[in-house]
């Protein structure tokens, strides 16, 4: 296979939208997600998301960066407003429904109907979850990091609730998201199912790994 | 399809490895990437992270978050030492090997060697490539932010090299990486290849949205 090597200087030299696509691209697959808030009137806003991020397991946090001078702010002010988030996984089902909530609504125009997903209020989170979701998060707020390096915000929630498919889980704890439906993303709009290659136990200096089967709690 | 809740206090009551793989799964998919350092002296480390984040494209920014009380420590003590790292997309066909660098080896056993992968020098990196990655990235650092909630770290690089195969850049700036054969992981142990869905157009309201081709560079 052969290659093309860019250099820093080749890349601060390319149109910006290329460059845009290229860089974010390289960033390999990610988990594109739903965010759902509401504002302080109750609103509900919608908006998807490229850059979850496991901060950790105990306690249990999960972030994600926010750009404040995209569509992404409407998200980024509800949640300093009120606290509260709903993450939730995109299914092939509805991937084209939830790649139009990064169009740029009005303020008070809802993503939901604009876009035909359904709202899903439960009494655990005043934000709205994704009911065609299989898998639901809700966090709570706790801290929010700027970059000052590029003006990004990374946001930190502490997670409130975990809603999964009952099948889903296994006895060791991995949740099977290919099972439940949830699809991959590179950059900025290129979407991608999944096939397993297999889960590798856990390695040490000279043992050989071995798979892990999947054995579901239920 | 029935769902299972759970609450903080679940989470909280979980086993600890239940829950550390519990956390990781949803958390969605992610790229593995091996990163490659070298210490003051010029021994080589190897390690595997799933935590690779897009920070920005302008100037282009690329970060992980490592756990300094885990194997993650030999990498993150050489970048703060070195200042340098490369970030390898890894493929189906060494996703074992990859997999293997997450052993505890001692400080000055080479990973590349234990686990049967190639460094690669260029001249304009004193860290190593992986030979077998075919999308490689070096990257100069530029900032580490210390994340108090849990102790972790977020190493940001400022990227100065990428080596990307001829035949998988598309003329907008896409990279597509699943023809690289770059493979996508959950959790901390189970991985996926990818199957393209489709990219779409970028979004704007009440416009439908549209499938964008790939036409290659070359």
């Amino acid at each position: 296979m052969e290659n093309i090597n860019y250099t820093l200087d080749d890349v601060l030299a390319f149109d910006s939208r290329f460059r845009t696509t290229f860089i974010n691209s390289i960033g390999g697959f990610k988990t594109p997600v739903l965010i759902g808030t509401c504002d302080k009137q109750g609103h509900s806003n919608l908006a998807i998301f490229n850059s979850l991020i496991h901060i950790g397991a105990m306690p249990p946090l999960i972030g994600f960066i926010a750009r404040p001078d995209s569509v992404e702010r409407h998200t980024l002010q509800n949640i300093l407003d009120t606290h509260i988030f709903t993450i939730n996984h995109v299914r092939e089902e509805f991937y084209k429904e939830a790649h139009q909530t990064s169009a740029r609504y009005a303020k008070h125009e809802s993503e939901f109907e604009k876009v035909g997903l359904t709202p899903e209020y439960q009494k655990d989170c005043m934000a709205p979850y994704v009911k065609e979701s299989s898998i639901k998060i809700s966090a709570d707020f706790v801290e929010r990091i700027d970059l000052s390096i590029n003006g990004t915000v990374m946001i930190i929630g502490k997670i409130r609730t975990i809603h999964v498919p009952t099948d889903c889980v296994t006895i060791d704890g991995f949740v099977d998201i290919e099972k439940a439906g949830s699809i991959a993303v590179t950059g900025l709009d290129s979407y991608y199912s999944t096939r397993s290659i297999g889960r590798l136990s856990y390695a040490k200096p000279n043992q050989p790994l071995v798979p892990i089967s999947s054995v579901y709690l239920e």
